[in-house]
């Protein structure tokens, strides 16, 4: 019997795991000891703007501590950073603050172990291996786009081919690699993915990176890409860190071994799911829990800040929302109100907002200024909800796989239950029809049933719907383009205010 | 007082060392424990084609053992391999073969700890932030190329603010920051190198990197790029690898810092200096020892292949040529004839060979199959060579700067004396002298006198003139191009069949 240790590989002042080669040895070894933990998905409300966190990061690093205090064997699956982001001041790292921080917030913030680099360079030797198929005849069109760990206006647009053939270019944490490593939960799972993914067309017919790379190189390339980190907090709570952020253009969350070697290896698993309810948990429930397997989660923190929650009086009603729609899905879900200087003296009045609308008592605190002491006292409730149902119970509450209802349709039930608007009111961009028939098409011929696909919405970070502020009654979302990802067996489809810039500004 | 050991991290099965700590903390105490270790260069013939080695990193790894069995505390210092291209099937990896290979030559060969990747996106945040500068009308036109860790056809030329400025894009061992990198000894330096960087022109007037980006936010994208690490050869001896490949556009040799550490550590440094010697050895002795304060070797092994050196008659000049350039230069050069399977047979008729040229003895054997056993017996002359002379004896045989000579002046020297061609056959392309006037303004408006950088010569890796097939008499060194470094401190300048193409073929 091998032990998780012999799993662990010391890297500078961190560590990393060899989480496949751990999770084949629990699966070979059914009597090998192992915990049943749970995962609580630590959300936000939606963000004013996309590059202001609520501080989901922060509470995590508090909650676990704070639990680690009352005795509870705790830890939390953090995303890694997008460094090129933070590196082009669109965006702060994702490493806590002040008392709620993580040990070594130099590494995590800055490129770990050069993680997203690997699978950004795994990509593009695809699309180079793609291009010279283009060179030969035997590709007419590049369809993955290349990858840039650093934002790059002019790598929004490259001509390829003498300008023939068009390609752009992604952010590595948006890549389809990403979504790869982060679904794949073994090196045969990541091959499959590989060869599946749909590089181009030849007059019109996919052509797979089966046909144009050896997923074996390309296994090789991404290296220890595939091995999460693990990392502490400052008050040396075990904390492991996996794959990308940005649920706007992507799945957005940590991956799927990440999280599942936590379970075995802890009680309590905080997962952060942003950016707010309507994107990260919309997407570990629907897309990682429902679909891909993962854990349903057996409780939910919702991180707003005092000023997020009540600043702006037509959007209001958001936060409300995320917490009933949380809720409504089985998912006992606990307000968490991150205090900024100068703002204790809000708590009173917030306490009895949040009773008036029939929440469940928050948990407050200045996170920054005192980390988990200031939740320590709190959490008795909280407790009691995550450590009440079995593993079964939990399983029990999983919704029925979507796969084999039509695409609008899996679609108007996400924008019903996640965004509040009614089947009646989704509208479709007179563009959207004839992408889903080619999205149709191309994945027929790559012999998918595109109603096996499952669906992941795109959209700003900081908006739900057309526009937030209208009345509940009078708000639409519209339905604008679709994107076959075959190799991580998804399907975009852009929605509302898309974010379809594939570079951030830099800043 | 720091110890060695202080300053190594474990990184999964290697380690890598922070140089900069444990050189300074050597610097700070005069007292500490240090070896004066010696430089030996391992370099080869000129290659038949550039994508064929003649085995530099096997005998490097051969000889450390073999000394190493021979009781002398011998190291090698290794160049990482480019992964860009040998994922892209251009080359194979750098990490020796058979019995004479390293230890875990997967991490060495696939891309290490993503040090390059570093580099790579260190060098791409400040050519983002030159596009971002464009934009608000800071800067006219861009210098610095994007860099690529994959080959890619579409990268060579790419459209940046709708056509009106042109960017190349290199592979990261070429980079000015791998440059950048290699040279720099200090995080001092390594900032002021950054800051030097001409990122490109406002009105025709240089913009350097201190004008676009913050050196600090630059060195922290570069994170534990700048660390060497530390490997074995499968029979335990110890190996550094740090910095890139690539004479022949570039300087393509290790990181100064990570020979100056294994100096202090062992006694005899293996340096490979490829690819041939009017290549590698050229820009050790040249460029490295003579301008930048690298120690002057105490011997060179010139490897070579049964074939490389017998097989082409009109290329059979350049074998002896440079062993005699090292020698003359007070080099004690010893060939080492790398023997193929089936060429065991060969080795007489090549040793009398040798002695008809007039050679040293020459170190021979098949090093994939026999590995150091095959030279153990054979190092008697070797070891007397390189345990004679004394450091000072050394420091005295570097050559006087060059800095202040005239480019035309420097150019000249190098290729007589490696190249063997004497002044009145350099000849200039008619864009030679408009391109080295436009660096020659560039440099001055950027406060660099041109006659003060290091002169970089570019050229293909398999030829020394214009024409290596013509008898000594005809042969000609045309100069093609002038390029600014101010980072790296270096002048490029294209020579004979310039290897222009930034990015390689994908095979």
């Amino acid at each position: 019997m091998s032990t998780f240790e012999s799993f662990v590989s010391a890297y500078g002042p961190l560590s990393k795991i060899d989480a496949f080669g751990y999770l084949s040895s629990l699966a070979n070894d059914p009597a090998a000891p192992r915990k049943q933990g749970k995962v609580v998905l630590v959300t936000a409300d939606t963000p004013l703007k996309a590059s202001r966190g609520e501080g989901k990061t922060t509470a995590t690093v508090a909650l676990t501590d704070a639990l680690r205090a009352r005795g509870i064997d705790a830890t939390a699956v953090l995303r890694q950073p997008s460094m090129g982001i933070t590196a082009a001041g669109s965006k702060g790292g994702a490493s806590g603050g002040g008392k709620a921080s993580l040990k070594n917030p130099e590494i995590a913030d800055w490129g770990l172990f050069g993680e997203m680099m690997r699978i950004a360079t795994a990509q593009n030797l695809i699309v180079s291996l793609a291009e010279k198929a283009l060179e030969e005849g035997k590709l007419t069109e590049i369809l993955l786009p290349r990858v840039s760990e650093v934002p790059s206006k002019s790598l929004r647009s490259i001509a390829v081919a003498g300008g023939k053939v068009a390609e752009k270019c992604v952010l590595s944490p948006t890549s389809e690699m990403m979504q790869i490593v982060t679904l794949s939960r073994s090196v045969t799972e990541l091959k499959n993915r590989i060869n599946a993914l749909i590089v181009g067309t030849l007059d019109g017919k996919p052509v797979t990176a089966s046909e144009v790379a050896d997923a074996d190189r390309i296994v090789t390339v991404l290296g220890d890409a595939v091995q999460p980190a693990l990392l502490e907090t400052q008050n040396g709570s075990p904390i492991y860190m996996h794959c990308g952020p940005f649920a706007n253009v992507s799945i957005g969350i940590p991956s799927l071994i990440s999280v599942e070697m936590a379970c075995a290896r802890h009680d309590i698993v905080f997962v952060e799911a942003g950016y707010g309810t309507d994107m990260g948990a919309q997407k570990w429930l629907d897309i990682a829990a429902r679909e891909y397997g993962a854990q349903w989660p057996v409780a939910a923190v919702v991180v707003t800040r005092a000023s997020t929650w009540r600043d702006d009086p037509a959007l209001q009603w958001r936060y409300p929302f995320h917490i009933q729609r949380l809720e409504n899905a089985g998912v006992p879900s606990f307000p968490l109100l991150n205090l900024w200087e100068g703002e204790d003296d809000l708590l009173p009045s917030l306490r009895e907002h949040a009773t008036e609308q029939g929440f469940r008592d928050p948990i407050a605190g200045n996170l920054f200024r005192d980390g988990s002491d200031a939740l320590v006292p709190q959490l008795d409730d909280f407790i009691a909800a995550v450590t009440t149902p079995s593993a079964a119970d939990l399983a029990a509450m999983v919704p029925q796989s979507t796969a084999g209802q039509t695409v609008v349709s899996k679609l108007k039930d996400i924008i019903a239950v996640s965004y509040g608007v009614p089947a009646e009111r989704v509208l479709e961009k007179e563009t959207f029809e004839p992408s889903l028939a080619a999205a149709t098409k191309l994945a027929a011929d790559a012999g998918i049933d595109i109603d096996k696909l499952v669906v992941c919405p795109v959209k700003s970070p900081a908006t739900m719907t057309d526009n937030d502020a209208l009345p509940a009654s009078e708000r639409t979302v519209t339905l604008k383009k679709a994107e076959v990802h075959a190799g991580a067996g998804l399907l975009h489809v852009n929605l509302t205010t898309s974010l379809t810039t594939a570079m951030p500004k830099i800043v």
